[in-house]
């Protein structure tokens, strides 16, 4: 058997423990009194329009519908992203540079995989999703965590400098940003690839971006720069698991940009790593969905309304809050030092709070707002008497 | 970049280049007039019942239907996979023994990182799945070929005992076979695991069967031995691909029995490999439909029929075959030592065939009859002319 298997295999996440805990109490006292916001399951439907694609292909020949597609993906789902990126950001885009995926992870897994050779290390930029650790070892690299500050946890360039070295083969970049909500302004974009154009050239190698873009499109007004506009070396991971409330389906995709170095290459390995992780294709149905629904916008009312409801509730009692400006997080900063006892007292008020070490942003807890606006509601007077219990202590 | 990937990515498999020669053929002679036996993509349309229980679930409640499941899978899909196991071969089975892929090549990369450690070897059988060694490498250990005999291409006891060592991790056993559709019979599997326990004794190691079972539902009468009923540590590794005709899909799973050894802490392993390939959970829509057609027979009748008339009028040609029990594979000897040359002799009659090298068959041409009867009819008197060159040369 094999150990670093077992140990991930056993290691229950925290926030599964929250999770597991929440059942319990919910069984104790009734779901409507526990105020759960430790899970990031999309509480949207998806679209109509979503269903009924399903329903179309479902009249259509089973035999084409359900068969193999290619390992890349069936051309016209890959050309209708393709067309898409083209058409919503101006980057240049054909089927040859678009990879179907079973979701985000699976796009991220390929991704490093095909870059990543034995003892290469990749940053990773702090707050983050704790996953990316897993996935680049995975790969047979090293994680090197690149601190941020808060409030705007955005990252420093002389920072990054720092640790980008000749064994540095990519750096993987969140935003709207898994836990804290925060999105890159361009400026901040353009000194971050600034930095890493001097690297590529003093050090002679290729360092590439990952673009984790799972809540591209979950933005309230701020616009979000796509990197590939800004960087050469960049490969974009997509999933459709929040814009269009899909997450178990699995499905998403890789960009990889002709403009990217040996892009032919880059994707061929793509490929590569796609087959040796056991990934036959994305699956088919959903690619055909995705194909027909690429242009549809995320509904975006309810997350609106609950990061307004719940950010203004909180800023008015005392929290302090990372601006939430995308994804349906909202990344709080504990009264007291160890957030592990801050989410420990707000059960005492039923509240579900997932402390943000795991995420590498200790002394803050992530609140995921893509709940029941009614459970925001009710959970309100939970948020003032927690806090109160450090104003007056 | 990764050079093993790039090379993986490179490398374009034997099956996919007649795949696409023959696409060539196609638009210039017409579809009508290429004889292609070259894929295993399902000719049978999956079942209306398959159908009907997706236009159901897309009927209820969209956010649970698509939301992720657990990493294992959905509990009532593990229940009715279990409940399955159980009922039809007497196996004790529970949900806690069931993990759910996204198909079988996603069940045997998970299961091989979660059994494999760095330099441990596992054994194929030749002729195997040439994604195997693929899929042994990508889990860090090294594949060890166990050769079989023509024509039954039967595993022989003492020619295990002899590549068995003190590192052999595995063994990989698959039938009815890709790409014979040969299965073993009681007595073969019997003395084959005999081997493995004497050698378990004596190297004082686990050796896990693990087996591969996609093909498992298409046999053509000949009884296919449940492995796990012959030897506690083994691992079922299945795909609804080819029984319910849903290869795009990704939708099988991982059986770890309580008698394999530490299996509770195989299972575990088994979960932290999913998660370290960036496997979420399995497709959830598919997740539930399987739920619901887990005890629905595959429809044999089209193989069936396929079978018998090309078996029958090969072997009248005289061509000499495997007895093909099951899958939809014709395993035929080539008339000539190098089956590539006779694949290519082949192509001047518009008929597609798979030289057997690549599966570790060589002096064999694999046929897939995964195809329209109408197909085969038309192309026997080409399978005529071809044998007569080298009965007339």
């Amino acid at each position: 058997m094999d150990p670093r298997m077992l140990a991930l295999g056993r290691q229950s996440s925290v926030i599964r423990e929250i999770f597991e805990y929440g059942n319990a109490r919910r069984r104790e006292i009734g779901a409507e009194n526990v105020f759960d916001f430790s899970l990031g399951n999309p509480s949207v439907p998806t679209p109509g329009k979503v269903t009924k694609a399903m329903r179309e292909l479902l009249e259509g020949d089973p035999v084409a519908l359900h068969g193999y597609t290619s390992a890349p993906g069936d051309p016209k789902a890959r050309a209708a992203v393709a067309a898409h990126i083209e058409k919503r950001f101006g980057v240049p885009a054909s089927l040859e540079n678009v990879y179907m995926t079973c979701g985000a992870a699976a796009a991220l897994t390929i991704t490093l995989s095909a870059i990543v050779r034995q003892e290469d290390e990749v940053v990773i930029i702090a707050p983050f999703f704790p996953e990316y650790d897993v996935f680049v070892r995975t790969a047979g690299g090293r994680p090197v965590v690149l601190r941020t500050k808060a409030p705007s946890f955005l990252p420093d360039p002389g920072a990054l400098a720092a640790v980008v070295n000749e064994k540095t083969a990519a750096v993987i970049v969140n935003y709207p940003n898994n836990p804290t909500g925060a999105i890159w302004d361009g400026e901040t974009l353009s000194a971050f690839v600034r930095v890493l154009e001097e690297k590529q050239k003093t050090l002679g190698r290729d360092i590439y971006i990952i673009s984790d873009e799972p809540y591209r499109e979950l933005t309230y007004g701020k616009p979000v720069p796509y990197v590939p506009k800004y960087y050469k070396n960049t490969v974009v991971c997509y999933s459709y698991s929040k814009s269009l409330s899909l997450p178990g389906e699995r499905i998403g995709y890789i960009f990889v940009p002709s403009a990217a170095a040996d892009a032919s290459d880059l994707f061929a390995a793509v490929c590569g790593a796609g087959r040796a992780l056991g990934y036959v294709c994305a699956p088919s149905l959903l690619q055909r969905t995705a194909a027909m629904c690429v242009d549809l916008p995320p509904d975006l009312a309810a997350y609106r309304e609950n990061r307004d409801l719940l950010y203004n509730a909180l800023t008015e009692y005392g929290y302090e809050c990372v601006p939430p400006d995308g994804a349906f997080y909202l990344f709080v900063k504990s009264p007291e030092p160890d957030a592990g006892s801050f989410a420990e007292r707000a059960k005492k008020y039923e509240l579900l709070l997932v402390p943000g070490d795991s995420f590498g942003g200790p002394g803050y807890v992530r609140i995921s707002y893509c709940v029941s606006t009614a459970m925001i509601e009710k959970s309100l007077p939970a948020f003032k008497k927690l806090i109160g219990e450090y104003q007056n202590g």
